[in-house]
């Protein structure tokens, strides 16, 4: 068991769904003592603050992070790296880092480049919804779902410290740790995620495509099946944009895996083979089935996703 | 308004979940004073007795039909036109008989063969769920989701009666009725409930297939995106194969518009075009938002799908 750790004030820059519902936590769990929120736009604080989200909001990254010993960055990929060269001179000594981007290969590359005095554990909650913004986020998000961290190759005692304390720091808000090197993660969630999201942005986009069949049937016959794929393309599309250029050369590759299956199923189809489509459609039943039995998904109608309180 | 219907004994063929849910609905809207359901399976039709969906349960398709002036076939499509031949001699004068297959254009062509002293109006109700069996069913099922009709192309007037009747029995359980000829349906449904089916299905296998990632981390971070797919994926292999058999060229048509939408994302991946990725996402939202304004989805985190009642 890792031991869950305490924070004297956490700076969140980027307070949207993921940095705002890791706030909800720690204040929850009693992790932290002070929340400061650092985003660009002072709407966004305000309307965090409003809700209880942050203690205070910077807009400045400077003043920000100035006195904090967690810095979380849950900004879009893409802006990691601007953000990791500001934070190199603005962070106290000895501060632990962390982020919660969705890909780890192109953020760890950013974070190797700090220096040795702050300590980047780069990380990744697999969890999330598809709203953004600090409504979006609540308490209970990281509940039994895993995060995976890849921390750098860095072998000094403070630094292994830091890996200790994120690890504690995730299993302090509910979630189960994973160590593993960044260049898997980026191949694991290229299938368990990038793929998924982007056949379904694909998917919707194809839809309403086919002139034949009105804008508003496929709206009103969502109910077959179509509306789940909504869910996930409703995603945000900047995070998501960034996601698929950070982690471009996994995502390509998985996705030649899908349109080789692609083509063996249309084949299928065209020659009438019922006895294939039969046995590939049966793999999905019992996929489901391990997923619901490991805790990742619930069997109800309702899929298991309950009004979550903040 | 279409008026509510009522009728003596309906005879259920194939309860399953489709064909359950009608049942209750029926019995708990008091739209009929019996039913019957026929199944070649005597355990299905002893659970399905014994949970109150049925009144009575029959292995024969003769003796169950008679007396019935509602019989509603909820099979796989497969089966449909041999229990169609069936009922030709089996069942009663002036019966309405109706189907609730996700196919239209091959239930058309069964039911066009049938004596004019038998009514029969293809239906498609659009709703359902991953689950199959008596068990299954539920009251509510087709509360607010379309059924479309694809009515033959018959002008006398007891035909004309009939399809009144039949719009009537799914205005009664809570549908709303719309009717189409059984070539645009199999092409809207194509695009709303087979395509993403079968995409779904697809990457299920997919994902299982790229060796370097582990079957236990495509459960474990499956709720990145990817168990989304799989509730889809887990509907019922011998009623999918069916669909795609009956609805080979529709399928194939749109699978063809997909996979063009498919290489235009690869491409703007592999050429890192942001932009045309950022636009092509955010069509996701809007068209998201117009299906939770029409009633079709909620916004909630659980999707509006509480545990139902029988
Ligand atoms: N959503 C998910 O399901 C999920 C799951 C796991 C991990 N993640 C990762 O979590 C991160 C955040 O995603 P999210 O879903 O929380 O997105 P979100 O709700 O859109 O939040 C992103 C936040 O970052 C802010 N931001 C953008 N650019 C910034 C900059 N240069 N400096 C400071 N703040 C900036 C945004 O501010 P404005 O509103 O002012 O633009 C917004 O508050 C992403 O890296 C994503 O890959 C997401
Ligand atoms: N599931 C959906 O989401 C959905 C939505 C709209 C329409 N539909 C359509 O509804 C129909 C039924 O689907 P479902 O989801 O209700 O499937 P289901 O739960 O598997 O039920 C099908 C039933 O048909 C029975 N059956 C199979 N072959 C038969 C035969 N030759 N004679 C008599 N009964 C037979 C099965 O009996 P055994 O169990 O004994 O094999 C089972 O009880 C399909 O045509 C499907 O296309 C389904």
């Amino acid at each position: 068991m890792t031991e869950p750790v305490k924070f004297k004030c956490v700076a969140i820059i980027g307070v949207g769904l993921i940095g705002s519902s890791l706030a909800c936590a720690m204040r929850k769990r009693g992790l932290t003592d002070q929340i400061i929120g650092v985003d660009c736009d002072e709407g966004v604080l305000a309307r965090a603050k409003k809700i209880g989200v942050i203690d205070d909001g910077e807009t400045s990254l400077e003043k920000g992070v100035s006195g904090a010993d967690l810095i979380v960055l849950s900004t879009p990929v893409g802006v990691m790296s601007d953000v990791c060269k500001a934070l190199s001179a603005a962070a106290d000594d000895g501060a632990l880092i962390i982020d919660v981007g969705s890909v780890k290969g192109s953020v760890a590359k950013a974070a190797a480049a700090l220096p040795e005095r702050l300590h980047f554990v780069p990380c990744h909650p697999v969890a999330g919804t598809e709203q953004s913004g600090p409504e979006a986020g609540f308490a209970s998000l990281f509940e039994d779902r895993w995060c995976i961290l890849t921390p750098l190759v860095r072998d000094d005692e403070p630094y292994k410290a830091a890996v200790k304390r994120a690890e504690g720091l995730w299993a302090g808000v509910g979630a189960q740790v994973e160590v593993m090197d960044a260049a898997h993660h980026d191949l694991a969630l290229a299938v368990t995620s990038h793929l998924p999201h982007l056949i379904a942005f694909t998917l919707v986009g194809a839809a309403d495509d086919v002139e034949s069949v009105a804008h508003g049937e496929v709206i009103k016959y969502s109910a077959g099946g179509f509306r789940d794929f909504t869910r996930i393309a409703a995603s945000d599309p900047i995070m998501w944009r960034d996601v698929f250029l950070a982690n471009k050369d996994a995502v390509l590759e998985v996705l030649g895996r899908f349109s080789e299956e692609l083509a063996v199923m249309q084949r299928a189809i065209r020659w009438s083979d019922g006895k294939a489509l039969e046995d590939a459609f049966a793999r999905g039943r019992s996929l489901r089935r391990a997923i619901v039995d490991a805790g990742q998904e619930m069997d109800a109608p309702n899929f298991g996703r309950d009004k979550k309180e903040r």
